[in-house]
């Protein structure tokens, strides 16, 4: 995979505290949620960390798949490539995430690419093992059904914006999905990744994303300083956003 | 749900032919394929076969699932709506496609509309039969993992497509997915719907549809005459289509 171990950690308290901490992190996952003790030391045991710098590619579209994914920090993008070399981003993930499972039910082959776009920390974890929890375990086929349910929900709500939602409003989703949706009034938040990624992930050229934040302004009276969004009226920007979506916001899928 | 009952075959054969005919539809579905023949057989005694004319809206997003359904003949659409009344179509189905089903995992609710777009036949098999076999059967489990697998395959591309190709070529890819992935060089091909139905389900306005259907005239020379489309050189549409994706022609996922 060309990925870099991180340093070994020899003082064993340190260790522990990883192992816990990657403990913490899969229990949270739909994946590894309510698993047996002896079915999760399983995955514990296979599960290797891993640094990749910003720029990594991880794994091909058809490529067969060795691994899987659940980042610790750090964003990874997940993308396809036209035969003419244009590039469709499907998803940018972050810590809590994993990646790469569903290969499993592809004939084995990955069904995107997988490219790391901000430094990242990943628990890699083997596809074989997940192939054969999948076979024997029930309970872990049900997890991965319910993983996969919320990625098909996840999907169909992409489509139903890239569907029906001007480009300004695209940008006003991605930003409500920034806030903490118990927010009212006026919120200030950070982009979490540059904007030309933002614009890829949300299918906008950059010109196209450039004018729309022009257009996303002049609408609801947010500013935008390099990565800092100040929104004076979070229900101003939710109006002119979330009428476009079947979802009234705060929408569950948030 | 408002659908009338088929009229009674009192006719037994007649009736056993149409029993060995859902039961050849159902196991021709990832969902009910290798099952026990028992299993098999709860299923095909808990199934009832409904006739639903144009316009028959079968669920509403959001609504708690008692039934999912297999498709005998005709075409039904899924779709969603915004909270200012615009429509996204996410797909269109037809003979063999199950839909509904996955309600299963969105705590019970249905995650878009079904509506019938031409008059169905169809099996409607209650959900609550659906949670309790992939509760206690593995097989079954791993079934509904491959379908939703496959759902979600078909949503990535979907996705892809919106973001990288060009309307004409979104209309060259759905006319490309009609061929006989075997054919070369001309081919005629009937619309399996009509024209503003298809506009819908490749995200475009009618006049959008209009407009690019006459780019795609020129770039490969196809003639269309009312729901009868002549391509004379698959190359060239595959040439001018094909390259704004990340799969060859023929695709694996035609």
């Amino acid at each position: 995979m060309g990925l870099s171990d991180l340093p070994l950690e020899h003082n064993e308290s340190q260790q522990d505290v990883r192992l816990r901490e990657i403990m913490r992190l899969l229990k949270n996952t739909q994946l590894f949620s309510h698993l047996e003790p002896g079915e999760l030391a399983d995955f514990m045991d296979a599960a290797k960390t891993r640094q990749a710098e910003k720029g990594k590619i991880l794994y091909l579209q058809n490529e067969p798949s060795e691994f899987f994914y659940v980042i610790r920090s750090g964003w990874v993008k997940l993308f396809r490539e036209t035969l003419d070399g244009e590039e469709a981003v499907i998803d940018i993930l972050t810590t809590g995430h994993v990646f790469g499972e569903t290969s499993v039910f592809e004939d084995g082959l990955h069904s995107c690419n997988a490219q790391v776009v901000e430094d990242a920390q990943l628990i890699v974890l083997p596809s074989s093992l997940l192939r054969e929890k999948t076979q024997v375990s029930h309970t872990f086929a049900l997890n991965m059904l319910a993983a996969m349910s919320h990625h098909r929900r996840h999907s169909i709500e992409e489509l139903e914006h890239l569907t029906v939602q001007s480009a300004p409003q695209r940008i006003g989703c991605f930003l409500l999905r920034l806030c903490n949706s118990q927010e009212e009034g006026e919120v200030t938040l950070h982009l979490p990744y540059d904007k030309t990624l933002i614009a890829a992930r949300l299918g906008m050229k950059p010109e196209t994303f450039s004018r729309a934040l022009t257009r996303l302004r002049q609408e609801s009276d947010i500013d935008v300083k390099g990565a800092t969004v100040s929104i004076p009226d979070i229900q101003r920007l939710v109006g002119y956003t979330c009428n476009a979506c079947s979802n009234a916001y705060p929408c569950k899928d948030l």
